[in-house]
């Protein structure tokens, strides 16, 4: 019976790689992944079939994956990040739930798929890097929305920012802008706007973990569409979250109000 | 000058630790955690100062591990899950926060915490956890909301609730119920009733990556707070998650829509 090891690298940095996905891979006869993460996992990667697919294949990329083990392989489908968080593993079980071919309901789901064992590793999301780099912004309750509208209507991620703030949640944009889409992080900045004060922390993350990382705290006034693309997590705190110097370096954190009782 | 490493090992099972937090681990003279995360982690804690404070004092635990830090010591503050999620490190940035000690203003901070360099190392997860054991239920937009009303009072978590029910987020549910309290939580599920249908799954995961572990998948109208402790994570999906049986098994998952686009 073929086996499927979702899994998650974390952020880019082999010390981020949890044992458990390493194991995967390293059980894995066939390895399915965008070719950066395989350079990024280095040795571990050696005298396995690489099947790489350019980025924004991603259907091609999980139907390979299903495709592969159904034969009866081991096969490890690979993201950057969580493969569980705005990733493939979704994608997987979207379509293990279409219906099998048939001209007339469109169905191209594959039966053979359904004897495939799964089996998801998790990882470090950008947004807990992004946090981490700068404090402890995730520290109290928070959400994490996409501003990618290729699959979403925007009046739905709208009315999802807007929820955020009115909700007073710590908000991660996930894709918060490429070259051709940039209005977007600029709209849901101006939606926070009315809910939060200008000065509202907010954390660029860039290249996290990786050589050319770059992180930077900003504030929401400032937070311009312009300063940020594809490889940039955007963390934007709540009417709670703060700054404090220690040790000559900036931190934000959102607290969670221990110290009040006293 | 002194270090604090403020480390996240993951929800308890050792191949989800990251290297990055071992080595930090091994670098410390000095452990300050609760008892059961030093017992999961071996014998990678052997030869070090354990400082074990009980659960519950946690300002304690954070005080010590500044105190021990700013004598110049190497320290590790250990959380699982990640230290930065509802857990130890917006604490430690809370008390750094604090001013100097002073009768007038009440001020208990500590100068000499100023010096201590502060590194921190995110961990995988319980709402993480939960989905990649059940499928992929944070595969689009999520919340996560601590049910705790401690620190926070019960009318700003309830208007977070209905925020997460109007935006239709998939929520996480971080300290959902304990000994003390349990009307929150089936509280909090009234509210989601109102925005989702009755049959919204519904993952419980207990002792994640435990030898104990227990995962199902229920509804929304099956959940009851009499089902569920502290130990629990409790993920509500969103009106788009759905169900699916692969391989005998049962899986829900979020959605991208990426398929629509055909």
């Amino acid at each position: 019976m073929g086996h499927l090891f979702l899994v998650g690298v974390g952020p880019g940095s082999a010390d981020l790689v949890t044992p458990k996905a390493k194991h995967a891979i390293q059980a894995s006869s066939d390895l399915v992944a965008y070719g950066l993460y395989l350079t990024l996992l280095g040795e571990i990667c050696e005298g396995k079939m690489h099947h790489d697919r350019p980025l924004g294949k991603e259907t091609e990329r999980a139907q390979l994956a299903l495709d592969l083990a159904s034969q009866g392989k081991k096969v490890a489908l690979i993201s950057s990040g969580d493969i569980g968080i705005f990733a493939m593993a979704t994608l997987v079980f979207e379509l293990l739930d279409k219906p099998p071919p048939d001209p007339l309901n469109g169905g191209n789901g594959n039966p053979a798929w359904n004897t495939v064992e799964i089996e998801i590793i998790p990882g470090i999301s950008a947004m807990q890097m992004a946090a981490s780099r700068t404090g402890a912004l995730l520290g109290h309750d928070f959400c994490a929305i996409s501003l990618s509208d290729l699959l979403t209507p925007w009046e739905t991620i709208a009315k999802r920012v807007r929820s955020a703030g009115e909700g007073d949640f710590v908000v991660s944009f996930y894709n918060p802008a490429s070259r051709k889409r940039s209005w977007q992080l600029d709209q849901a900045r101006d939606i926070l706007l009315e809910y939060r004060p200008p000065d509202t922390p907010v954390v660029l993350g860039r290249n996290l973990a990786r050589a050319d990382e770059s992180v930077r705290i900003i504030t929401l006034q400032e937070l311009d569409a312009k300063n940020v693309d594809m490889l940039t997590l955007v963390c934007v705190g709540s009417r709670e979250s703060r700054c404090v110097v220690n040790n000559q370096r900036s931190w934000v954190y959102t607290p969670r109000g221990y110290l009040k009782k006293r």
